[in-house]
C-alpha cells in the first residue's frame, strides 16, 4: 500500500510552511488558536448534528432524528430530510444574504462616486458603457449620470419581484439554460426577494418538503449569482479596473516590522482602496516616517487582499496578500500588524485576544462585524471612505509607537509570485480576443477540461488548504486546466501553484500550452464572489459552441468549503448544470432521499450533480472521468 | 404542600378537552402525532442545544462549547454568549423575515384592490384616508389612487436603508422612545434592510460579540412591527374592515361532516376572504348541495382563522375558529375536513398522513409553503384570488364525494363562545373616544394594569395551552386586565375566557369594570401579526399621560412561545421597553453574560427586559410585583 497523499500530512497543521512556523510561538504564549480549537472539539463531535438530524429552531424542540429509537420526526412531523434540507437552506440564505450585503455596498458606492462624493473615479469607461448597452441604459451621455443609473438599476434587480424582468439572468445566464430554469420553477427573481420567500419557508411548520426546500435553495443560487455577485463584480472592476494578469507577492513573509502596516480583511475593497491612495502621498508617508517607521504600508489579507491584488500592482505601498483566512492568526502573532480593518468574513472572534497580546488596533469597518470588546467602529459609507482611510491611518500610527520595540516581531521569511489578476477579458485577450484558440486546445486534447475552484479553507479534511493544494496538482497534472478564486485560491498563490514555475506540474499539453501563453496552469480568477465571473467564461464557451453547459467537459470544484457563501456558491454551480464536487461532505448524511437527490436525482433536472470525496486522488479521478465523457458526447477523443 | 398547577395536568396533552376526546382516535388509527413525538423526543434532548451551545453552521464544525472539559470556544474561535445569541438572531430573522413576508403580500394586495384586479374592495375608507394623512399622502384624491399610493409607500418604507426617513416609526412609536432608540444606534431602517445586515452578521466569522448581535436583534424587531406588522394590519383593516367585538364560535365543535369543509390554516386571509364571499352566493351553495353535501362551509384555522373571526360575523358559511396549532392534527382527524387551504404557519410537516388516512386535500395558497408530495399548489397572487377560491371550493366539493359516507366523523361536541375582534379604535370607542376612562380606572386601582399576552402553544412547559390559560386566570385574578394575541388568544378563547361569563374569574375591581362596559375580562386583539396592533394601544396610553413605556404599569408575556416569530416579538417588546416574560427559557442558558444582557443589563438601556419563569402562579406573582412598582412610580397606590 502507498501513503495516502492525507498521510503524509502527519503532525502538520498546515500546508504552508509560513503557518508552520508561527505555530510554536502561538502555542507558546498561550495564545487559544484554531488549530488547537479544532483538535479539541474532534473530542466532542456531535453525530446528529454532522447527519443534519438535529434541529433548534422552536421551544418544542431541541429535536434530533434517530430512525432506530423510534424517532424518525422532530416535534411537528418535520422528518430527517426536510430538516437537513432546511439546515441547509437557511446557510445558503446566510451566504445569499452576504453575497448582496456586498452588492448593495458596491452599487451605492457607484452611485457615490458618480456624484463625485467618493475619492473614487469610474476606470473602466469601456466596462461601464458595456453594462449599460447590455442593460439597456442609454451609453451615450456623460460617464457619471450612467454610473449613477447603472447603480440604480443593479440595486433595484437585487430587490425585483417575480412580475419584473430579471435583466441580469437575460444578460448573463447561458442561452440554454433558462427556458430549463423556467420548467422548473426555479428562475428567479431578485436576490432580496428569494430570500425573503426562503427564509419565510424556514420557519418552523411552513415547508417541511425537502424537495420544494432544494428547489428554492437552486433559486437562491441562482438569484445570487446573476443578481448579485455579477453586478458586484462588474461595479468593482468599473470602479477599479477590470483584472489583468500581473506578478505580486503573498504569503506571511511580505510583513516588515520596521513599517506601519495597514492589513485589509474580508470582502469588500473601498476602505483599502481609499488608503493605498492615501498612503501613496508624500504627506503620508513622511507622517509615518515622522513617528518611526520607514513607511506605512497596506497588506491585503484574504479575500479583501484579492480584491485588491488583482487590480492594483504590488509595490511599496502595497505589499500584496498574506493568505487565507486560516492564517490570520499567524499574521497577528507576527507582531507586524498595526491596525486590522474589517468589513466581512472571515474576521475570527477570537482575536481579540490576539489584538491585546501583539498590539494590534482591530478597527470594523463595516455594520456588520463584530469583535467581542471591539472599540474602533467605522461604519462604512461610501461619502465617508476618504476620512475612514484618514482615522485607519491615524490609528496605524499611534499603533506602531505602542507596537514598535515593545513586541517582539516574528516573520517567517517566506514569500511566494503569483500571477493574479485572470478575468474572461484577460483571458480572451491572451487569446486574441477570441474563444476558438481555447476550443482548439480543448478538441485536440492538450487541455482535457477546465475545472473552476471556488472555496474556503477548513481543517475538516486534512491540515490547512492540503486538500486544495493537492488535488489542484492531481488535476492539472492530468491536463486540466484550474480557474481559481475565493481562500482556495490564496491557498494555491501562496504554494506556488499560480506562478510560471508551476507549469512544470502539469501534464504534458497542458504545459505547452501554458508555456506557449506564458500563464500558469492555475488561473487566479480572484474571490469566492468572483465564482460569477468565473461562470461568465464558462457561459461565453457554452454559447460560442451553442451547447448547453452539462454538455461541456467543465467541473467545479470545493475541495475546503467552510461557511455559507461555499454553499450558495455550490448550489449555484448545480442549477447552472455543473458537476460539483464538495469536500467535506455537507451535514446531510442522515437524509437519504435528500442525498440521493443532491447527488444523483438532480442531474436529471439541471444537467448538474453534487459530488463527493475527500481524498484528492479520488476526486481527481472522478473529475477526469467526468470530463472524458462529456468530451466523449462532443464527439472528442 | 399544595399541588402545583402543573401536577393538576397529570396524564394530560392539552387544556382542551376537545383535543383530549380526538386524542384515542388518533392513536388507534396508528397516526404520529405531535404529542407522542414529544413523549419520544424528551428520550434524546441535547443538553448542548437546550443551552445555545451547539453551533452547525460550518464545516469546521459541529461544535459544542463545554467550559468544564475545556471547550470554550468553538474552533473558529465564537464563545458561548455570542454562540447562543447568533442562534437567537437567526430566529429573530425567520420571524422578521416571515412577517415581512406576509407585509409584501399584503401590500401588493392592497396595490391590486387599488387597482380593481381582486374581488376585494376598501372596506374601511377613513382608515385609509387616516394612514394617508399619517404619512403624508394627500387624502383628498379618489379611495383608489390613495389605496395605491399607501401601498407603494408601505412597500418601500419595508426597504428603505439607513439614510431614508422611518415614516413609520416617526408615526407610529412613542413620543418618548425615539430618542433613546437613535442614542443606542437601535433605531432601524426598513424591515427587510435590517434583516440583510442581521443575516450577513450572523455568517461564520463576522459577527461575534454578542452585544453587537443583541442590539442587531432589538433593531430588526423595531423595524419588524413598525415597517411591517403594524402597515399590514392596519392594510388589512383597511381592505376588510377595522376589527369590531362580536361574538363568534370556537374549538373543534364547530365541524359538520355533512357539509363541505375548506379550513384556512396559517396567518394570511386573502383567499380565505375571497371564498367567503364566493361562498356566499347561492350558486356555489347550490354546486354543494348537489354533491350531496348541507352546503359549503368556510372554517379558520389558527391565525387565518383569527383574522377572518376579527373582521366576519360568524354565520352559515362562515362557522368560526377551531383553535390553535397543536389541534390541527386532531382537527383533521374528525373526519370533517374537505380542504386545507395553507399559506404560512404553523402548517406541520407530517399531516400527510392525516390527509390520506382522513381524506382531506392539502392545498398550498403560497409560495412559502412545502408538505411532503403536495400535489395541490395555488400560489398566491392577488389578481387571480378569485380564481383561487373558484379552484379552493371545486376541490372541496371533489373531495367531500370521495369522503363522505366514507370517513367516519368523530367531532368532540364543545363548542365556546368568546367575543373577538378587540382592537385600538374599539377599545376607544368603547370608552366613549378617549382614553381618560382607561387612566381612571387604573388610577383608582381597580384595574391594576394591563398585560399583552403575544405567543404560540408549546408542549415544553405542560399541556397544550396549559401555562397560558393558568397564567392568564392568575392575572385577571389580580385585576390585571389581558390584552392576548397568537395561538395564545386562541387557546383563551377556546378555554372560555374571552366571553362575558369569565368575568366571574376576574379579581373585583376588574369584573367591576368588566361588567359596567360588558367586555371579557381577557381582550382578543387578533394574532401573532396584531402586537403592533397591542403596541398602538399602550403607545396611545404612553403619549397621553406624556410617559415612557417604562413608567407604565404593564408587562408583556409569552408564556407558551414555540416559533421565531414569537422570540422576534419578544425582542420588539424589550426594545419598546417592556417587562417581557417568556416560558419556556430561550437556548441561551449557557451564556451567562448574555443572560445576564437580556435579564438585567438591558432594562438600563430600554427599560425593558426578559423575565423567565414556568409556574403561573409565579409569574403572575412577580407581573404584579412589577405593575405595582410601576404604579408607585407613577405615584398610584
Amino acid at each position: 500500500m502507498t501513503e495516502t497523499i492525507l498521510e503524509r500530512s502527519e503532525g502538520r497543521v498546515s500546508y504552508h510552511d509560513s503557518v508552520e512556523e508561527m505555530l510554536p510561538r502561538i502555542r507558546e504564549d498561550g495564545m487559544s488558536n484554531v488549530f488547537d480549537r479544532w483538535t479539541k472539539q474532534e473530542k466532542i463531535r456531535c453525530n446528529f448534528c454532522l447527519q443534519g438530524l438535529s434541529c433548534q429552531q422552536c421551544s418544542n424542540g431541541p429535536c434530533r432524528i434517530s430512525e432506530k429509537s423510534g424517532q424518525d420526526k422532530g416535534v411537528c412531523g418535520i422528518g430527517a430530510d426536510a430538516m437537513a434540507m432546511r439546515k441547509l437552506l437557511l446557510q445558503n440564505i446566510m451566504g445569499a444574504g452576504t453575497y448582496s450585503h456586498h452588492a448593495y455596498e458596491a452599487f451605492r458606492t457607484l452611485r457615490a462616486t458618480g456624484e463625485g462624493k467618493t475619492p473614487f473615479k469610474i476606470t473602466d469607461v469601456n466596462k461601464l458603457k458595456w453594462m449599460c448597452e447590455t442593460l439597456g441604459i442609454n451609453a451615450n451621455q456623460d460617464v457619471n449620470q450612467m454610473a449613477i443609473q447603472l447603480a440604480d438599476l443593479l440595486n433595484n434587480q437585487m430587490n425585483i419581484g417575480t412580475e419584473e424582468p430579471n435583466l441580469m439572468v437575460e444578460a448573463f445566464a447561458p442561452k440554454k439554460r433558462k427556458k430549463i430554469w423556467r420548467d422548473l420553477h426555479i428562475y428567479p427573481a431578485g436576490t432580496v426577494h428569494e430570500e425573503q420567500n426562503c427564509v419565510a419557508s424556514c420557519l418552523t411548520n411552513v415547508d417541511g418538503d425537502y424537495v420544494s426546500l432544494a428547489l428554492k435553495a437552486l433559486r437562491l443560487g441562482l438569484s445570487t449569482i446573476y443578481n448579485s455577485q455579477i453586478g458586484l463584480e462588474m461595479v468593482q472592476d468599473i470602479l477599479f479596473g477590470t483584472p489583468q494578469p500581473h506578478e505580486v507577492n503573498v504569503d506571511l513573509g511580505i510583513m516588515d516590522p520596521d513599517y506601519v502596516n495597514i492589513v485589509f480583511n474580508g470582502h469588500q475593497p473601498w476602505a483599502g482602496v481609499a488608503t493605498i491612495q492615501k498612503a501613496k502621498t508624500p504627506e503620508i508617508q513622511a507622517k509615518a516616517k515622522a513617528a518611526g517607521a520607514k513607511g506605512l504600508r497596506v497588506v491585503g489579507s484574504i479575500e479583501t487582499g484579492q480584491e485588491l491584488l488583482q487590480r492594483f500592482p504590488v509595490d511599496d505601498v502595497f505589499v500584496g496578500l498574506m493568505g487565507n483566512w486560516l492564517s490570520i492568526e499567524p499574521l497577528l502573532a507576527t507582531g507586524t500588524v498595526d491596525v486590522m480593518a474589517m468589513e466581512e468574513n472571515c474576521s475570527p472572534p477570537a482575536i481579540d485576544m490576539y489584538a491585546e497580546k501583539y498590539q494590534v488596533t482591530l478597527v470594523s469597518v463595516s455594520t456588520i462585524i463584530g469583535v467581542p470588546g471591539l472599540e474602533h467602529k467605522i461604519p462604512y459609507h461610501p461619502n465617508e471612505v476618504e476620512s475612514m482611510a484618514d482615522q485607519l491611518i491615524n490609528l496605524g500610527i499611534e499603533n506602531f509607537k505602542k507596537r514598535h520595540g515593545k513586541i517582539t516581531a516574528k516573520v517567517p521569511k517566506i514569500t511566494q509570485k503569483a500571477i493574479a489578476g485572470f478575468s474572461t477579458e484577460a483571458v480572451l485577450g491572451a487569446l486574441g480576443n477570441k474563444l476558438d484558440p481555447l476550443v482548439d486546445v480543448i478538441a485536440a486534447g492538450k487541455i482535457k477540461g477546465v475545472v473552476a475552484l471556488a472555496n474556503c479553507s477548513t481543517l475538516r479534511n486534512g491540515p490547512q488548504d492540503w486538500n486544495t493544494v493537492n488535488l489542484t496538482k492531481e488535476l492539472i497534472k492530468r491536463d486540466i486546466l484550474v480557474v481559481a478564486g475565493g481562500c482556495g485560491n490564496h491557498a494555491l498563490e501562496v504554494a506556488g501553484l499560480c506562478n510560471l514555475d508551476a507549469v512544470k506540474m502539469a501534464g504534458k499539453g497542458l504545459g505547452e500550452v501554458c508555456g506557449s501563453l506564458k500563464i500558469p496552469p492555475v488561473l487566479s480568477f480572484g474571490t469566492c464572489t468572483d465564482t460569477g465571473r468565473i461562470s461568465m467564461l464558462v457561459t461565453a464557451l457554452a454559447d460560442h459552441l451553442d451547447v448547453d453547459v452539462p454538455q461541456l467537459p467543465i467541473a467545479v470544484t470545493a475541495p475546503e468549503w467552510m461557511e455559507q457563501k461555499a454553499t450558495i456558491d455550490g448550489v449555484f454551480a448545480v442549477a447552472y448544470g455543473a458537476y460539483t464536487h464538495l469536500s467535506p461532505t455537507p451535514f446531510v448524511t442522515g437524509a437519504p432521499q435528500l442525498v440521493k437527490l443532491l447527488t444523483q436525482d438532480v442531474e436529471g433536472l439541471t444537467g448538474g450533480k453534487i459530488a463527493l470525496g475527500d481524498d484528492p486522488v479520488e476526486v481527481a479521478n472522478n473529475i477526469e472521468a467526468h470530463i472524458i465523457s462529456k468530451r466523449k458526447g462532443l464527439g472528442l477523443s
